[in-house]
């Protein structure tokens, strides 16, 4: 069988730690096992250098830091290789230019563009442990790209997409869970999740796998199998849906706490002035999410609309811009907020969810914001002081 | 106009020191100096990556070696780039890879083959400085390969040779003197040295300048100017010999501590018993030096050379095998010796050096063991105690 396995930081953070992970693969290469292994930097290490990064240039030139951030990866593949030939394993290293991963867009968040895996598969027909860095390709000038966060998923995924076969990520925690376990004690871990409800809980905040690693997964149709590293512990898998997920009413509940609503009364109402407002939002890259307007006469207008709390200087800028050109208009902002999303692909044969959330809203006494939908997800902002009653009473309703 | 200049690891060995050189390097360039500059990695940073290597493998495979220890000078070149952006400096970083630099030869310790400089060109024709990772290359199937002992200083030769300007190497130490001032605190720096009496230097154990750096100078003509980094010093100039330098009987005196000699007893006369001993000697990688032999009869033979102190443990491996065919041989080491060299162009043309060294070795009471000379050089074997008295007496004389 031929696989792709991912280690993150953690798991190669030590000498000790690189050298469990490869008596591990030893035992599935004496049984058999073509592996594909894709490592990250050990650590925190890339943190240091970025830090270095910063002290010389408070604004580094993405290039130069791609360069700069691309080696903790070098030097893992490195390491782990000659652990392997110190059990008596053929390996071989791979940067991920000689893995053949192309890519595009800008330097700190490239794109994997296409995999040329003919090296990789040489060296698997050879009887090769392939290690492969992860995180990092090559764009079309031969400079060294990295992939942004959690982009050594991605170049886990892609590879596996490249390769035809199943892609194990494996990490600090031990697979993906109905709600965060930090936030609901009880929640319990999800044996299978679809693609399109791990996108959808990945983007609303929940942190164990980046959205694009998923998305690769579901475009080549990869399983991916999320646990913990080295454990017996059973992770989860997330692959196309079928018919026992549809079961399921809700799949999970995220809760972001990285929000804040702003409000902005007193629009003229015309298109061109509102407009002129997510223009400048986005020149200032605010990244928009849920937006409400109310209709209050015919000559202005309301709107209201989350981003996130870590934009709130952008925003600022944005708004200070905006008042220039539309002097009346009048801002608040609330932070002391936290969205909650619940998600599942069973929410689109179920109707009803949205009822049963107000409801408990209601009985809780919870007040809510704003309330967004997609087709299988519903979205609320509430005061961040309400969310452990919030996170409880769903999570008990939709037994997660 | 144009110049490669190179500095080493202590030269970019912190932040601070970074900073320094993009400043020195600011100035050159407002003056408009077209400038390569080929750096090492951070201090000693390349010895930590070693030293994990080998608490992971005592016999790392030399591949996953340079992988490791090729990332050392990318973080470098990096970081100094984004240095020069600070202060308002077009630069720009290149691998070895990417600076053309093409190798053959085995693994840590690869020969540059090739250089097309044609991206270093561009990129000094756009006006930018640009940083090139010395110390590495890549090999015919694209793996990063390094340059073994003083690489930086071979890389940056070459890519001056290429580019066909002069080189400057700054480095720790002022630049090349008639002794090691550390053994002789009257020893004068050498303002002008032609490359044959540098590498002379280089081989009998003056450590400023790697031999094969000084080679591909002399190969390609390329002048090499050695000074202390950051510092207003006058260096020494390594180029072409000239008459100035032929007045000179003696331009320098190389001391090597790191000096054995074995005497081998009783050997059968005959070629085929001598070659066996040469060819153990070879297979265990044993470098022998100055060999002198003294037929004792018709029937057997005795031998003496000299290697370094530190193959004392190969060479005792060679004994053993050699000792499985000629049983009857005795062996004796002397391990508390040192060597000392005379080198200079002048020799060629003055007879009589050896004379006068004979003289006042007889006048100070020095016993010596062996002697050698090429056509720029001669080299005796002391006892390490009579070191200093050998060294003042002689630099006294010739005035170094």
């Amino acid at each position: 069988m031929r696989v792709v396995q991912k280690y993150g930081g953690t798991s190669v953070g030590t000498i000790e730690k690189i050298k469990n992970i490869a008596e591990h693969l030893k035992k599935l290469k004496d049984i058999g096992t073509e592996l594909v292994v894709v490592v990250s930097a050990m650590g925190k290490s890339t943190d240091a250098l970025i830090k270095m990064a910063y002290e010389i240039n408070e604004r580094p030139c993405k290039r130069e830091l791609d360069r700069l951030m691309s080696t903790g990866e070098q030097q893992t593949i490195a390491l782990l290789t000659m652990a392997l030939h110190n059990l008596g394993i053929d390996a071989i290293s791979l940067t991920g230019l000689q893995a053949g991963i192309t890519t595009e867009g800008l330097h700190t968040k490239s794109k994997i563009k296409k995999i040329d895996a003919e090296r990789v598969v040489k060296n698997l027909e050879n009887g090769k442990i392939v290690i492969v860095a992860g995180f990092q390709g090559y764009n079309e000038i031969g400079d060294v790209t990295t992939l942004g966060r959690g982009g050594s998923d991605t170049s886990a995924v892609a590879l596996a997409a490249s390769l035809g076969c199943h892609c194990e990520i494996y990490t600090d925690v031990d697979g993906i869970y109905t709600v965060d376990p930090r936030e609901y004690s009880l929640a319990k871990k999800i044996d299978y999740i679809s693609y399109e409800e791990m996108m959808e809980m990945s983007n609303l905040g929940a942190g164990v796998m980046e959205v694009r690693a998923v998305e690769l997964g579901k475009k080549y149709n990869v399983p991916i199998y999320v646990a913990r590293s080295l454990s017996n512990t059973k992770g989860t898998y997330i692959k196309e849906r079928d018919e026992k997920m549809e079961d399921r009413v809700i799949t999970g509940l995220s809760i972001n706490e990285n929000t804040m609503m702003a409000g902005i009364r007193n629009i003229p109402n015309n298109p061109q002035d509102i407009a002129l407002i997510f223009e400048e939002l986005g020149k200032e890259h605010v990244n928009v999410d849920m937006i409400s307007q109310s209709l209050l006469g015919k000559e202005i207008l309301d709107l209201s609309f989350t981003c996130p709390k870590t934009e709130e200087d952008l925003f600022d800028n944005a708004i200070s811009s905006i008042k220039k050109r539309l002097p009346n208009i009048n801002v608040s902002k609330k932070t002391e907020l936290v969205k909650i999303s619940l998600v599942g692909i069973g929410m689109m044969s179920h109707s009803g969810v949205a009822g049963i959330v107000f409801s408990i809203f209601a009985k809780e006494n919870i007040r809510f914001y704003q309330v967004t939908t997609s087709e299988i997800s519903i979205s609320y902002t509430i005061d961040r002081e309400n969310k452990e009653k919030a996170v409880n009473a769903i999570a008990k309703e939709f037994t997660l």
